[in-house]
């Protein structure tokens, strides 16, 4: 990357802008570097896991006012008038318009949405770590809301990178208890550390078979092949596995895994504006964080590096010094 | 099959015993007698749509009379005392017995049963129908309830034989607009009468393509390997594909395919008892019975071949001639 100067678009009458205090980087902001998904335009500018003070609004902005403290997340649009808009589920909108596809994103000095995707975070948040709450954070916390998720529910989180540690505190605070499976030892002290009671290594089979119907709910936040058989073989009856990680290959599900026990597999991607409130919110009253590294925006590069290395513990926010 | 004596075991304090007036045939009994998924033990007797009268009760039956008409399908007894038995999933139970794997089943004058599983029908019921609601027709009327599947929602049933016929009435019923998958053309004016709006033929790829996004909720009640990816794309934003037939391979599933539209899929087979009572009083307030073919009792290998043969229009009810 290097430095790019563009003018913004002028602002629409439902629009807000920010002035970037930090952006958190997230895996999709590499991926849309390399052009994984066939999407990337360039010259890109990647970020979605911003932070900042909103400096202008257009004519019609009801919801927000210049100098409030918000978050920008992976969505910047959406319609606003079909079903799932109205529903207050615009996460599922199909005209929904990426932060940073066909727009530029926040590892900038301003960024630019639409009222409904500039979320408010409430004064008393610790703002220098709040960006990776916007993508990383609502992806798993989602996941908790719409799978109906219980307090004294045995779930398990599949990897414990940016988003995984972020999910292994929010479901001990949400009151389940809580296995992770991780291939990094390294790891193991700080799962415990986040609220994980059990930490289990993915290679030791013995110790997966061992957990055979016994989980409620399965979060796979890796992106690995797993042996999925043996992760389905852990649900509880009624038990249900959720993919929020990109999982390359088709995944093969036995039919019997399925109707033998009444277990679901789904999966989502990031969520509605009002559930990231209640995310922000549940933050403040359970002291949660995430654990991340900073590096100044103008070293960009060698965080992406770092992160490419797979050396982020755990999540990396770029702090805004143009 | 040929004609086999055995004395019953003692009537347990739970249990009732039941003097068969019919019996319907499904599937699974094939399955058994073919020794299919490797639990069957000869002499074996299958059968489980039993519809019959309760003759003798155990001490400790609270629930049932000697004369009510009742019905027993796949499962005959459960531990009753472990959770999903306390919360009236007995289904779920992991001490389920089956009643045609380690007893014998219903194409016999008499069987006997937990009293749990022996359910009592209504009055006003067509006995000579409703052998098949208790395996083919919970099977497929369990999964409406257990997803949440509501009156407006837009479903598909993929395959109309025995149990399909019996979702296209159940659903219509229910109030949601069905829409019919079947590679049999002879099938589309049945599907019709049964209250399909609309009939797709499987093999017209175009056809199912412009179903993208469509359908809340999809039953598979076939075990045709189909283009999965295809049929997970007609789901909307939170549609649930639902597998209720034994498809044999396992059912590759991109994960983007879940991710994108926050979708799901899943499975179940049969129901609760409770469940099961619901489905009597819908079909009585509803005139649902399930499409009939007689054979008498004594004609079982006729039946069995007509079956086989895929003949079955839609499921097939043996009539007590000993």
């Amino acid at each position: 990357m290097e430095p790019f100067e563009y003018v913004s678009q002028a602002l629409g009458p439902l629009e807000v802008s920010v002035d970037i205090s930090s952006c958190g980087i997230c895996y999709s902001d590499v991926a849309m570097l390399d052009n994984e998904w066939g999407m990337s335009r360039y010259p890109l500018v990647p970020g979605h896991e911003v932070v900042g003070q909103i400096s202008e609004i257009g004519d019609q902005v009801d919801k927000l006012a210049v100098g409030d403290q918000v978050g920008v997340g992976w969505y910047a649009s959406s319609c606003g008038s079909c079903g799932y808009c109205a529903q207050k589920e615009q996460h599922l909108c199909a005209s929904t318009k990426p932060t940073i596809a066909g727009r530029h994103g926040g590892f900038a000095e301003k960024i630019s949405c639409h009222q409904d995707w500039a979320i408010k975070i409430p004064k008393k948040l610790n703002l220098d770590k709040a960006g990776p709450l916007f993508c990383g954070g609502i992806t798993v916390f989602y996941p908790i809301l719409a799978c109906g998720v219980k307090a004294g529910d045995h779930v398990g989180v599949v990897g414990m990178g940016g988003l995984g540690h972020l999910a292994v505190k929010f479901l001990s605070k949400w009151g389940c208890e809580v296995t992770v499976f991780t291939t990094s030892e390294s790891k193991t002290k700080d799962a415990k550390k986040f609220g994980a009671k059990t930490i289990v290594s993915t290679h030791e089979v013995s110790q997966l078979r061992a957990l055979n119907r016994s989980l409620d709910f399965l979060l796979v936040t890796s992106y690995a092949d797993l042996n999925w058989p043996l992760y389905l073989n852990m649900l509880s009856p009624k038990g249900r596995l959720h993919i929020v990680g990109a999982v390359p290959k088709p995944i093969p599900v036995p039919a019997f895994a399925l109707i033998g026990g009444q277990r679901s597999i789904s999966g989502s991607a990031l969520g509605s504006p009002d559930a990231v409130s209640q995310m922000l919110d549940f933050c403040l009253e359970h002291k949660i964080t995430a654990n991340t590294e900073s590096f100044p925006m103008s070293e960009v590069n060698k965080a992406i590096a770092h992160l490419r290395a797979g050396k982020a513990r755990y999540r990396i926010v770029l702090n805004n010094d143009f």
